[in-house]
This record gives structure tokens, C-alpha cells and sequence, in this order.
């Protein structure tokens, strides 16, 4: 069997999940809660399920649902997209980004990735046709603490057969938030290059310090050629509930249903129920900032009894960690040796760059989530206080 | 936006069922029960979720799910497969079959469908850059009432660049099941001819007249090459949760999995420990059957009062009916004039054919759901009586 993907195996999170339930150590490696969702939304896909909402859905969504999220949108970022024909629900956002891969892009087409990347992107276009071709952020230095797009560098990048850019703000696992300022020379690059935008934004929701989360939807400019990617998964403490959705014009929507339809047709339709009558109802996204900047504060102050640097994290539930106090060597290695002997997992930064050996894929960084219960992170702290 | 699908539109399922509703039909068109899961299995899913199965499920599926397919599969065709290995949860049999498409065609590629064709293999073939070469079966014809594959034609559709068959028996549309013959059949092509079969057996516990389904996975010879998908949606009453599910030798789903974690990552996690409990204590199969095919005869013994004439269905939950009668035309044309004036809703078998409108693919047959309550299959039979 000749492969699609000679050069691919199972995805970090996968290998790191593994491993961690293997050694017993705490997981601060793939991103997932260990608390659960509310009850009110268990008890809404509940509902849904013993009142007879358990037959296909509607290809783009149950109507309810597709309401709901045009009504967030719209509060969100004041850009109005129509239900019926803009707005379709997906098996996660992950399900989105690959129909829109699979739709959008054609044999001999780039994507421009910007690195460190979210692992499924290059994958993903490849199996479409396409050739991912990856722009490296600015790695933090003295003086400039956190990760920052090179605008400059992704216009360079762009050629006639670039098609698409990927953008994922908040920043998966830089914890990158994107400014007015980068929404800016986002509107200077596509005015002189007409490239599509698949915006990935599953942490729009987690956003501190006071920012609001802002998308490329909000700028109308920017939003005729945007894809809008995010899901429910992180909003609701259900990752695996996998529920996603994606909001584009309707032109670069009917094409994205098009693959959609053949790629799963649905999506289960209890759980969209639930989900349309819990949004309906409560106002978790308004608690969650603070909910979760308590735990990166108590994360990063914990770290100081460490010899992990924490890097600034602007949004997501990840943070950074700068290892080099450790000694030098593949950022991989040292995750895998904090598994086995201290017992906390998580994910080296390499792995999201094309190649993961390569040196300047290598910041002698690693990323934590901090989704976890107080206790949790306390004992993941004391556990790496005994580092030395 | 230059389109990857040119030609495709919705499909005929969402424009009947979006036609039926419209104008209040009775919907014996998209496949799917008016009647609910068992209870006991919708309680094993809201126990699942207030229990804390609510994060990512491993990529490859919760391993008690794949244990009780593991076991469920050896019961039904004495193949063993490794639920470690070679054993995938799926977002329904949709997603399981767009994977295998994609992990497993190269563009160039040739795949055979067997037309009538479900709808959807050949738009995934050509989203995986390959090619599908149809064969028709057999048409009913005075003295052979059902569809029959023609297994020379077949033979004769094989050219080197021949990947794979896609089979689907019991078949939708037709209801015709696979006989010892047929693999008999399969066996001699297949040791000249090293082609994969993908099986979708989605109607498997559907069988009628005291038959036992057959499948490919059941010969080793064939199941060395086979991928078997099937889904839960049809054994449960269920096709809204899309939870489906793939088996094939471990180094043919080492390549489905590579696809997978990126189509979907993983598929719901409480709808996976609900099933997987609900699977270890029920015994819904084996009356599935029975169930049925009551409802086989009760609709094809109410036609006899109408000028449809049902043809022998030897399994799913789809009937097909000979329209001749009411004279020729466009099947599709009659499909919709039968939801708006007689108000039910079906299939046009045209619509599985490669060219709908071509003179081949007008059989004058439409496709009626029988997964429906009495009481509603006798209202439609009440409405086509008025038929003349
Ligand atoms: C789909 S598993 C990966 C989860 C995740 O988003 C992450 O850990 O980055
Ligand atoms: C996924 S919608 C189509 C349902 C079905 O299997 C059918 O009606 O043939």
C-alpha cells in the first residue's frame, strides 16, 4: 500500500497522551479539561435525545444552532452571517478545516502556514493537493516576550499559486493574540494579493488582560475572502464532544458544503440540540477569561520555584515554558524524560514546525496546558519544584 | 472560487427531505425511522456524560468500543481483527469511507463502483484526486426480479490503474444482499487482480427471509484486502449520532488512521461509552430482522392496491417500485410530482447513477423507506392508493 502520508505517524498529542497514561504522570500535554461540562448542557443533549432529536440533522446544521451561532458572530465581531446559507456545523473544527482544505484548494496550489502550526494543517492540504508552505514567526528574544507574526516575511512568501493563508489566534501554542495592527497589514497584504483566509479561532473565548478576541471577520475587507473556524469544544469544557463550526460568504460556503456533505454529511444531532438550547440560556463565554487567567496566573507564579521560565501567554489555555536553565537538547527528549521521571506530560513547541529535528524549530521550549483543576496544577508544580 | 465538485449540488436526500417538509409529505425518501433508540441507550449515553466521558477520545476510537466491535465482527463472520490495530471509530460510515478514499487512492487511480451507487463515493473519489469507472448491475427484468451484479463486466472493468471496488450489499438502493456466489465470485477476481475492496455495510443487521449477511471480511482471501465499514445509526435507530466504525488488516488501516486524526481527530466520547455499554448488554440485532421485514410486507402488500409495483428487497430498509404504470417520464420528476400532489416523498434510483438523466439510468423505479411506523407507512400506502 503506497502511502498519502509516507512521513506522517500519530499526532503528538496522541504519542504525549499515551505515554502519560502509561508513566501515570499528570497530562499537561494535548489540550483538555479535567472538569466537566455543565450540567445544564448535559442535561439539554439529554433532553434532546428523549424528545426524538436523534435522526440525521441537516446537512449544514440543525437551524436552531446555526441561529445561535449567527447571533455570537454578530455580538462578537458585528459581522452578520446568514444561517441559512453561510454558517454550517461540523464534526469539530477540525472536520472545518479539512473540508475547507479539501474545497478550496487545488493540486498545485500553496497554503501559507505560519510556524509554529497547529499539526493537522500541513497534513491536511497535502492530502487536498496542495503544498503547504510555512513562514516562521519571530521567536521570542531578549526584550520581545512572547511570539510575534512577521508580516513582512508572510508577504514575502506570497507567489501566483498561493491560494490561502491559515491564521490561528489565539495561538495555538503560542498563546499569540492577534491586534488591531495585525488585522491591519492583513487588509495591506490581501488588497494587493487576493488570497482566501481560513481562520482557525477554537480559543476565541480564552483571551486575558482585558483584550477582546479579535477575528478577520470583524474587518469587512478582510471577511468577503475569510473562512471562520472555531468549535465549542474548548468554550464548553467538551472537547470530545466534537461540534464544531465554520462562517464564510456564501460563494466560498456552498463549496465548502459541497466536501462537507460527503466527508461525515452530519453531525450528531442530540448534541447540536443541546447545544443550540444551552446557548440559548447561559453566559459561560463571559466567565471564561477570568476563569482561565487565574489559572495561567497560578501556573506562572507556581513556575518561578522552578528552573521553567514562563514565557507571556496572551490567550488559549497553553503557556510556554523556557527550558534552557535545563541544558541544551531536542525539546522532544526533554518532554519525554519529564514524562517518565518527574511525571508531567507536555508538548515540545518543535512539534509544530515542519521539521521537528531541524534546529531552528528548536527554542528549547515546551507548552503546558493549564485546563486543569487547582489541585491538579498544584501537584504538576510540586512534581516540577523538584527539578533542578 | 474555481470548484473542486463543479457538478455537485445537495444531494438527493437533503432536497427530498427539504421538499417533503415543505410540502408536509410523508418522507419515505432519506433513509432514516420515525421512531427513537432504545431507552437503555440513551440512558448509557447521559450516563457516559454526567460520568466525565466528555473529553477527546483516543484517535483510534475508546477501546471497550472497539473491543465490542472486535467481538461483535467475530461473532457475525469468525474474523478476528485486533482492536488495537485494526479496528477505527468513525464519524459515521460517511466519514470512514471519505478516509479510506483519501488514504488510499492516488491520483491516477481507478475505483470501480457498482451503479446504482450511494451517492457519495464517487464526489470522495475525486476529492482524493482518483477516478471512478462505474458498472451497472443488472436491471430487473421479466423472470429476474431484483438487481444482480454482473460479475464479468466487472471483471472486464479492471485496467492496471484499478485501486479498489467499492461494494455495499445489502445494497442501497436495491435491497440486494450478497450470495455465496458472489464471493465466490470476488475470490476469482481477486487472485488475478490485486485490487482492495472497500465493503459498506452500513444495512448489515437488515437482512430478510432467514438469510445471514455476508461479507467479504468472512473469506480470508478477501479479507486481506478488504476494508469493512459499517455505523450504528441503522442497527439503532440512531442515524443522527454518527458513530460508525472501520475494520481492515493493520497495514491498511495504518493508512486510514494517518487520514482520520486529521479528518476528525476523534468521534464523540459520550456517544462512544453509551454504545459501547448498551452493545455488551443488548441484543437489538437479532431482532432487527424480524422487525423489518414485517415492514417490507406490510408496505409491499399495501402496493398491491396501487399501480406501484415493489420489486423483491432482499434487505436494508428500502424498497424499490416499478412506476410504469403511471406511464414515462424522468423518475426524479415523478418523485417530486409525488411529494407535492400525493404528498409522499421517495427516491429517484436515477439519482445513484452517474448521469441521472441519461436513458440507462431510467429504469422508472423510485426508492420508498420502510424504517417507518405502521401507522405512518399506512397513511402513505392511503395516499398512493389514490394513485392512477
Ligand atoms: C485533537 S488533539 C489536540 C488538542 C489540541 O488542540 C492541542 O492539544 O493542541
Ligand atoms: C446521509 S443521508 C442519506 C441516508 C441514506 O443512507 C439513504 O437515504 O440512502
Amino acid at each position: 500500500i503506497p502511502s498519502k502520508l509516507p512521513d506522517v505517524g500519530s499526532t503528538i498529542f496522541t504519542e504525549m497522551s499515551a505515554l502519560a497514561q502509561q508513566c501515570q504522570a499528570i497530562n499537561l500535554g494535548q489540550g483538555f479539561p479535567d472538569y466537566p461540562p455543565p450540567e445544564a448542557l448535559i442535561h439539554a443533549v439529554n433532553e434532546a435525545m428523549l424528545q426524538g432529536h436523534n435522526q440525521y440533522a441537516p446537512m449544514t446544521g440543525l437551524p436552531q444552532l446555526r441561529q445561535a451561532i449567527a447571533s455570537k458572530v454578530q455580538g462578537q465581531h458585528g459581522k452578520s452571517y446568514s444561517a441559512e446559507s453561510e454558517i454550517t456545523v461540523t464534526a469539530g473544527a477540525t472536520e472545518a478545516l479539512m473540508s475547507s482544505f479539501l474545497a478550496l484548494t487545488h493540486p498545485g496550489d500553496q497554503v501559507l502556514l505560519i510556524d509554529p502550526a497547529y499539526d493537522l494543517y500541513a497534513p491536511a492540504i497535502r492530502l487536498a493537493g496542495a503544498e503547504a508552505v510555512r513562514v516562521p514567526m519571530q521567536a521570542p528574544k531578549p526584550g520581545m516576550p512572547a511570539f510575534r507574526v512577521d508580516w513582512e516575511r508572510v508577504k514575502s512568501a506570497i507567489t501566483p499559486r498561493t491560494r490561502m493563508l491559515v491564521l490561528n489566534f489565539p495561538h495555538n501554542p503560542t498563546g499569540t493574540t492577534l491586534k488591531p495592527e495585525d488585522l491591519d497589514a492583513l487588509e495591506a497584504i490581501v488588497s494587493s494579493h487576493p488570497i482566501l483566509l481560513l481562520s482557525d479561532e477554537a480559543y476565541e473565548h480564552i483571551v486575558f488582560d482585558g483584550q477582546v478576541h479579535l477575528s478577520p471577520a470583524a474587518r469587512p475587507l478582510l471577511a468577503e475572502r475569510t473562512i471562520l473556524v472555531s468549535s465549542f469544544g474548548k468554550t464548553f469544557h467538551a472537547t470530545g464532544w466534537k461540534v464544531g463550526y465554520c462562517c464564510a460568504p456564501v460563494h466560498i460556503m456552498a463549496e465548502i458544503r459541497k466536501v462537507h456533505q460527503f466527508t461525515v454529511f452530519s453531525v450528531s444531532t442530540p448534541m447540536q440540540a443541546g447545544i443550540a438550547r444551552y446557548l440559548g440560556e447561559s453566559n459561560l463565554p463571559a466567565e471564561l477569561p477570568g476563569f482561565y487567567q487565574k489559572k495561567r496566573d497560578r501556573l506562572a507564579s507556581g513556575l518561578e520555584k522552578t528552573p521553567l521560565r514562563p514565557l507571556h501567554s496572551e490567550g488559549t489555555f497553553f503557556l510556554l515554558v523556557d527550558t534552557k536553565a535545563l541544558g541544551s537538547g531536542l525539546e522532544k527528549e526533554l518532554a519525554l524524560r519529564l514524562t517518565r521521571e518527574i511525571g508531567v506530560a507536555s508538548i515540545p513547541v518543535s512539534a509544530f514546525y515542519a521539521d521537528p529535528e531541524h534546529p531552528e524549530s528548536n527554542h528549547q521550549l515546551l507548552r503546558l496546558c493549564f485546563a486543569k483543576r487547582d489541585a491538579t496544577l498544584d501537584q504538576a508544580l510540586e512534581r516540577l519544584q523538584g527539578l533542578c
